[in-house]
């Protein structure tokens, strides 16, 4: 199990936060991994509409900023969210943006 | 009193709010405008560190998303937030990152 570069929780930044957070395809898969805790990169890309590649970008984005832990194993790399970092260092910030992305969803999500 | 385009309440998107407040220094405005109510545009740029035009550029991006209102009068543009419209949206999205960072200054505002 490889764990790929993951900044410290000390060093997550706000504006990163935001800026991975402000993207439609990027809210989807934070909003799946929040139902879902664990999930494969290919099941959390599933039906997102866009290309492995594309998909691979958001994840990297994600994970630079601080929101996601990404975990090789093998072929497979797993991805979750790093609930309690965030909520330790921004207290109601994902919850505040996982609420509103459930009560109006994005463009690429209606879609 | 000339009031700017702005999008109407229902049509603020929340990926584009993320974006607007996704800047050191346009997180910076807006924490300005949360303790001072309204602003010239001359005051909430005062000491940002950032050309004229560069701040212009901050305010419709801001008001473009749906977080400031612009009203020119004369040769003055006054902004405020638009504190009633993202509360309604996006509930505690707007306090949350206003408290996150107060609690934790990007680094533009920390230089």
């Amino acid at each position: 199990m490889r764990l790929l570069p993951h900044p410290a929780t000390e060093d997550i930044e706000l504006t990163e936060v935001l800026r991975a957070l402000a993207d439609p395809v990027r809210l989807e898969i934070v909003a799946r991994l929040s139902v879902a805790g664990e999930m494969t990169c290919t099941d959390a890309g599933d039906d997102l509409g866009v290309h492995k590649s594309t998909a691979s970008h958001h994840y990297r984005t994600l994970r630079e900023a601080g929101v996601i832990v990404s975990k090789q194993a093998g072929r497979l790399v797993y991805i979750r969210l790093r609930r309690d970092d965030l909520d330790t260092r921004f207290p109601g910030l994902l919850d505040s943006v996982l609420s509103a992305a459930h009560a109006a969803p994005a463009a690429a999500a209606r879609a």
